[in-house]
């Protein structure tokens, strides 16, 4: 493994920084990507159970997820739809949108100043 | 869920960002928590099984990170000890120190950035 084979390489390889975030409160995960995804989700279906479907999650554990991020903020993240032949269903809210929103732009801040501290870093 | 129960609690919560990078190469994963983890525990232990036992990590497995680091980088991260009693065992290089480094520093400067990040930010 050590000497003859790989010291001989010339290596050129380019050294990228991948990164995952996610936010927090006292009560454990607030926000991640998955849970991001199942946010825009909900948004693209108006369902929940849509929304799991098409993620291959289980209602049960969609709800859950939406049920901690609800008692984490200050406004409901997913809010009942009411009234209407659609009632029943669920709704991103305004404060829904804006955790997307917010989440991701602190995500591609965050990777851009990552691929500017590792611009000129060799192993 | 929904109303009656969250919209009546004074949200108080703090939100705390976190974060996980890794650095990948062309050939794939580089570094990450783990394989720091391990170059750590070997630079402790001076020898590459007992780094691994000591991580609950199988010989193979360990073998397998290191011989993947090594491909990936200029100079060897862990090599060969060589002469002596001690001969046959493996040693973190100083570029394998240097390694440990660098993912450090770009680890802690990244949280401090993340921190900065979310200060002030409601949801």
């Amino acid at each position: 493994m050590y000497i003859t084979k790989y010291n001989a390489l010339a290596k050129k390889n380019a050294y990228k920084i991948k990164s995952r975030i996610w936010i927090t409160t006292e009560d454990g995960m607030f926000l991640g990507p998955g849970r991001i995804a199942l946010l825009e989700a909900i948004e693209e279906h108006g369902s929940m159970s849509k929304a799991a479907k098409s993620m291959k999650m289980s209602y049960k554990k969609a709800w859950d997820l939406v049920d901690s991020m609800n008692k984490q903020s200050k406004e409901l993240i997913v809010s009942p739809k009411t009234g209407g032949k659609n009632g029943g269903g669920s709704v991103l809210s305004d404060a829904g949108k804006r955790a997307i929103k917010i989440f991701n732009e602190l995500d591609k801040a965050n990777r851009t100043d990552l691929d500017e501290k590792i611009k000129g870093i060799k192993f």
